[in-house]
C-alpha cells in the first residue's frame, strides 16, 4: 500500500492518456475530479491485487459514452457514488475497494475520485492494460467474469440495474441506455472478489502510467528524450513522424468513430499514414504498410514534449509521434482477438503483432 | 372475492380488446396464457379494490412492446415471474397482489397467468379504463405515484431494475430497452400500496370488461343486437359503419403507428372515415367531422358479430361499426389530456368529448 498525492495523479493521467491510445474521454476532466478529491479527503490509498483477500467484493467504476459527450457533460461525481452505492445495496455486501476497468484517459482517473470520497483504496490493476469502447472488452470478459449486476447512473438521477446473460447483452443495453441518458453515464461494474482480480486483471497498470507520465515530466528537466523512454518502458516502436492533414470524425451510436491523415515529415517524408479511430485508434497504416492493429496500442505524442493526444484533441497541422506498443497476452489469444481484434471493428485486415509489422530490432 | 373461471376470462377478453380501442396487443396471447393457467392451477380470484389493505403492496404486471411485435413473439410466462419476483426481491417486501396497468389486450389477461402461477389475487382495476401506449399514460401517474423502481425482463434472460427521477424518463428508457430486447419485455411496474389502488385506479374495469364480453356473447342467443348492449353499458357512441378500404401500418420506434380508412354504407353512405392510430386508435374523423377524439375510447367493431377488432387485426373489406366512449373523468383533467390527449401524439386538434362531437341525444 502506498498514498497517491496530487503529483502522482498528474502522472498517472499522463500515462493513462497514452495507454488509452486515444480514447478513454479527456483525462484532464477525471484528474481534475481525482485532484479535488484529494485536496478535500487527502491522499488516497493504492493497493497492490495482493493485498486484496480472496473473498474481498471489489466493484470497478467507470464512465460509459462518447468522449465527445464527456468532455460538454462534466459528472459531478454523485452519478458514480449513486451507482456505487445502489450495486452495494443490490450485492447486499461491502464493497473493499474499487479499480479502473481501463487505461483510458478519463476512466483512468474517476476509480481515484470516487475512492477518496468513499475512504477506499484502489487496486493498482485494470481489465485492459489500454482503452476500448465497449463493456465486455475486457480480460473479465476474456477470463469467464460477468458484467452484470451493474449499476448505470445519471447526472439527472435516473439509474438502472442491469442483469443480463453476458457482458455482450450488458454492452448492447447499457449502450442504448446511455444514448437515451444523454450520452454519458456513470457505472458500477464487474463486480468480483480479490481472487478474480489477481486471475484476471491486468496487474500493476497505474504504477506503470505513473511511470510513464514522470518519464515524460521529467524528460525536460533531465534532458533525455521522452519518447525514447515511453518505448523502453512500454517495450514500443515508433511508428510515423509528421502532421496531422485531416481527420474526419463524427458521434454515431454513442461512440466517437473516425479517421486521422498524418503528413509525414523527416524520414517520413512523402508518405501519409492513416489512423482509424472508434474512440480509440485502432489501425495504423501507410499506403503500402500496416504499422500497428488493434489490440495492440496504437498512440500518437506530440512531438516536442511526448505528450500523448487524444482523438479529440487531434488539431490540423499538430507535428506528432505515433508509436506502436505490444498488448497484454491475453489479448493476444483466439478469444481475446475475436473480441477486440480488427475483425470485430469491421476491418479486412488480420492481427499480426506490432513487433512483427516493424520488423524486430528497428525500434 | 370471486373466483373466476375460464367463462370469465373468455369474456374479459372480449371486454379487454373493446375497451383497448384496438391496441394493447392481441387478446388471443393473453388469453391463452390465462386460460392455460387456469388448466393448471385452478380458478383465479379477483378481489375488488375496497377488499385490499391500505399498506398491501401491489405490483401490476404488463407487457410493454409493439402489438406486432408480441404476435411473432409469444411470451412463456416466466418472463413476467422474473420481472416479479426480482421487484418483490428489490423492494424486500411481500407483494399482495397484482392487477393490468391497462384496459389492453393482451396486457388485460396477462396479470391473470402470473396470478395463476403465482397464487395471488387479481384486483378489480387498472391503471387507464382503456388502452394507451406509454407508460406514463395511467392515472397513477396523474395521482404522482411513481412507475420505479420497475422492473425488466426479456425472454432471453436479460432482465433491468429501473429507478428514474419521474414515470415519463421510466417510459424513454424502458421503451430504448425494449426495442434493444427485441421488441417486446414483461414488466412489474407502479409498485403502490392498497391505499393508493383505492385512490388512483380506475374501479372495476375487470367486471366491466367481463360485462361486455358476456353482453357480446350472449347477443346472438337472447337475439339482440350486441353492439346496442355495448354501447349502453359504456354509454357510448355509434359513430360510423362502413368497410375498410386502406390500413397503411408500420412498426417503429417500438410502436405499431398508421392510418386505417373505412368506406361508409348505409347512413354513411358515400362518406369515409379516416381512423389514425399508434398501437390504439386515438382519432377517428370523416372529411368535414371530427368524431371522437383521445382519451376518449374509439374501438372498431365487426358490424355483424360485435366483437372488437384491434388494429393489427383490421382487413381489407371487413365490415365494421366505429364507435366512441368517453373515458375516466380523471383524463379529462388539464393533466390528463396534456398526457394522452391529442396535442401529446402530435395531432393539431383540441379535446372535445365525443358527447358534445356527436351532439346529445344522437345516441
Amino acid at each position: 500500500m502506498r498514498l497517491l498525492g496530487k503529483q502522482e495523479i498528474e502522472d498517472i493521467a499522463v500515462g493513462a492518456a497514452l495507454l488509452g491510445t486515444g480514447g478513454g474521454g479527456d483525462p484532464y476532466i477525471g484528474k481534475l475530479m481525482a485532484l479535488q478529491a484529494i485536496e478535500e479527503h487527502g491522499p488516497i490509498k493504492l493497493i497492490d491485487p495482493e493485498e486484496v483477500p480472496d473473498e474481498a467484493v471489489i466493484v470497478p467504476s467507470a464512465m460509459m459514452g462518447a468522449p465527445t459527450v464527456m468532455v460538454e457533460k462534466i459528472p459531478s461525481g454523485e452519478e458514480a457514488i449513486t451507482a456505487f452505492h445502489s450495486l452495494q445495496e443490490y450485492l447486499g455486501e461491502e464493497i473493499y475497494a474499487t479499480m479502473p476497468i481501463e487505461a483510458g484517459g478519463v476512466n483512468s482517473l474517476l476509480p481515484f475520485a470516487l475512492a477518496a470520497r468513499q475512504g477506499l483504496p484502489v487496486i493498482d490493476a485494470d481489465g485492459m492494460g489500454r482503452a476500448f469502447p465497449e463493456l465486455q472488452m475486457v480480460t473479465f470478459y476474456l477470463d469467464g467474469l460477468e458484467a452484470t449486476p451493474m449499476v448505470l447512473s445519471d447526472e439527472k438521477g435516473n439509474s438502472m440495474v442491469l442483469n443480463t446473460i453476458n457482458s455482450v447483452w450488458a454492452e448492447r443495453l447499457a449502450r442504448g441506455a446511455t444514448i437515451e441518458m444523454g450520452g454519458s453515464v456513470m457505472l458500477a461494474i464487474y463486480p468480483m472478489k480479490g481472487k478474480d482480480v489477481k486471475r484476471s486483471a491486468i496487474q500493476k497498470t497505474l504504477s506503470l502510467e505513473e511511470e510513464i507520465g514522470r518519464s515524460i515530466r521529467e524528460a525536460k528537466e533531465k534532458n533525455y528524450d521522452p519518447i525514447d523512454a515511453v518505448l523502453k518502458i512500454t517495450n514500443g516502436y515508433r511508428l510515423f513522424e509528421g502532421k496531422v492533414k485531416d481527420i474526419n470524425r463524427k458521434t454515431e451510436t454513442g461512440f466517437a468513430r473516425g479517421t486521422a491523415t498524418i503528413e509525414g515529415i523527416n524520414d517520413n517524408k512523402n508518405e501519409e499514414l492513416e489512423l482509424n479511430f472508434q474512440n480509440e485508434h485502432l489501425i495504423a497504416k501507410t499506403k503500402d504498410k500496416l504499422l500497428c492493429v488493434t489490440p495492440d496500442l496504437i498512440a500518437v505524442l506530440d512531438a516536442e514534449t511526448g505528450m500523448p493526444i487524444t482523438t479529440e484533441g487531434l488539431r490540423y497541422g499538430a507535428r506528432c509521434i505515433v508509436i506502436g506498443m505490444p498488448c497484454d497476452p491475453k489479448w493476444r489469444t483466439e478469444k481475446g482477438i475475436a473480441t477486440a481484434g480488427p475483425g470485430y471493428f469491421g476491418y479486412d485486415v488480420d492481427f499480426t503483432p506490432v513487433e512483427e509489422l516493424v520488423g524486430k530490432g528497428e525500434k
